[in-house]
């Protein structure tokens, strides 16, 4: 059985790409997940990943670092990985890509922390621009595939490349337009997303670089995570 | 025929990793090059491209603006692109993805000048993780494929995506080991990068912003751009 290797649910973004994507597709793994160590930077997750970073994923003595090689690695093996329509499949792909490199100023103001609620202390214009080029990109995959999802019909590679995007706006009350709002709505409401949410709610770790991102840029509402 | 944008070709590292997979693979394609303009950010590629980035692939109707997006483009429609044995298959798409996120401290202390040699004014230790990831990368893929190309006999979309680092290799005078120093040699050595290498050099532009990011890390030796 493939071995997923990920990090905090409630911090790793991209551990949650290749996780929500398995889930969905009804892909069979086990979970391995090991926390952020405080002040490490990252380097517990070397003892399994080339680059110290997850999410990795072990297939016998194949190692699968890198969230696109995962994501092209299923393809290879099982139906629905990427849209079966050639144009919606190439669009994908290229969302997807645009996501893996890009979004730096979202990613960097907005960082993952799915149990708190914060407000912005601004919205600069760089982070505007990512949140317009948002608005713009999921509008086009839906309106020209059909929807509901990005590349139409059902749930892709390129949803669970943008899943991270639906906490991020959920923490930060981010404000986009209505069809992105219903897309970020549908996403929140999945099964393995909201199995996600759960479980990061529970995690016991709180780690300083991760929470120090927050307070650095927006100032905190609410902490729904359990606290012991 | 396709349509593949780039920008100048002294600069664009993103622009040539395309370029350079479709010449080695003798797939047709018309060349449109649009140079950075003076100041711009860019913005001259919102043209034709979604995101204002190059490089972009136009086939008809059809858009492909991201490198990943554009390789998995051709390698549904031609043999080559990625290697035919599936481990070496996998890992080139995880060297890829590595790369197409990845080496920050590379694409920022070096950015691709073709045509300078200049020298680092100091290996800060995060270039040097880079480097030392490069060495461990390389000599992976080169050893367990059996060379001399990453993933094995032939030239596949995971050189084209290391490929700018040789021009950097060469412009900044970096050490590498000795494998990685002969795969090298063997990339500048290819007809195409020679020939992109040639028109680089004759490029008539000098665009402030690339050019400023080479004295902020690094002292000009030798500049063999044509001078008119």
């Amino acid at each position: 059985m493939y071995r997923l290797h990920i990090a905090n649910k409630n911090y790793s973004s991209w551990s949650l790409r290749p996780w929500v994507l398995m889930r969905e597709l009804d892909i069979p793994f086990e979970e391995r997940l090991t926390p952020f160590e405080t002040g490490s930077n990252g380097s517990p997750f070397r003892d399994f990943s080339p680059t110290g970073l997850v999410p990795c994923l072990v297939d016998g003595n194949s190692v699968i670092w890198e969230s696109l090689g995962i994501v092209e690695y299923l393809a290879e093996r099982y139906d629905g990985v990427w849209p079966e329509d050639a144009a919606a499949r190439a669009w994908a792909r290229c969302a997807s890509a645009e996501m893996h490199a890009g979004f730096a100023e979202l990613r960097q103001r907005c960082t993952m922390n799915c149990g708190i609620r914060a407000q912005l202390t601004e919205v600069p214009p760089s982070l505007q621009r990512d949140l317009t080029r948002l608005d713009e990109l999921w509008s086009e995959g839906i309106t020209r595939f059909g929807g509901p999802y990005l590349a139409g019909p059902e749930f892709t590679a390129v949803d669970a490349f943008y899943a991270p995007v639906a906490f991020r706006i959920q923490s930060y009350g981010l404000e986009l337009d209505e069809l992105a709002m219903a897309y970020t709505e549908r996403l929140l409401q999945l099964s393995s997303m909201r199995q996600w949410y759960r479980d990061a709610l529970r995690e016991p770790w709180r780690e300083p670089g991760h929470e120090a991102e927050v307070s650095e840029f927006a100032t905190l509402l609410e902490d729904y995570r359990t606290r012991d």
